[in-house]
């Protein structure tokens, strides 16, 4: 498909893909996609990311249930970066249980926690310790 | 430095930088940065990221002008990207001339470009195509 290959994939075949809630603008997470996984994210309307520790599709909420619906997606002018607008299901996106992945900020020489744990990530997930 | 340390740089040494409006959270752009980057970043207040097609530091508006002031910094859960939350000088973050680089929207199986250029490039550049 013509649109998958304007991509500037990387030399591993992925593409970096953010994930931004598309009512509050919050970024929730960053993840790799690789051809298949963007054109399944489009087709689905759902976003699939292509897990590099597992070396397999993603198809994020299988396991907690945090499925991202599609909103939008947008693709940057050195066409190597895409932004999915999505609707966060359970408002979390992060493993650890809070609402996005960046709950880090750097403040006096060290990165601070600065946002709660909103579930308990063992009672998100059965078995494995990753979405 | 400790914070630095914190950081899992990639096998080049980089990490990904998510630059988003301080104000409106409209994702800016998204580009490197590698350690000497970061920490100067932190120092000084603005971003300065790592370009990989010139092989040197980019200290973001040093020909455009689009400095970007930085208000927060945060990192996810991973420690393996960051987010700038920034002031765009100029409302331009785009060698294009838009606000953002993620001007294009995937519609109708193509990517359709959605904004408008802002300011003709050649009239921010003196010289050099990118910023």
């Amino acid at each position: 498909m013509d649109w998958l290959d304007q991509i500037n994939w990387n030399e591993d075949g992925l593409v970096p893909a953010i994930a931004q809630d598309h009512q509050t603008g919050r970024i929730l997470m960053m993840a790799w996609m690789n051809r298949e996984a963007l054109a399944l994210t489009a087709a689905e309307n759902r976003a699939i990311y292509w897990s590099r520790s597992r070396g397999k599709l993603w198809r994020k909420g299988e396991e907690s249930g945090h499925v991202q619906h599609l909103h939008e997606l947008r693709l940057d002018c050195d066409a190597d970066v895409v932004v999915l607008m999505v609707e966060q299901i359970g408002g979390i996106a992060c493993h650890t249980g809070r609402e996005s992945c960046f709950y880090r900020v750097f403040d006096d020489g060290d990165w601070k926690t600065v946002e709660p744990v909103l579930k308990d990530p063992h009672a998100i997930y059965a078995e494995h310790k990753h979405d």
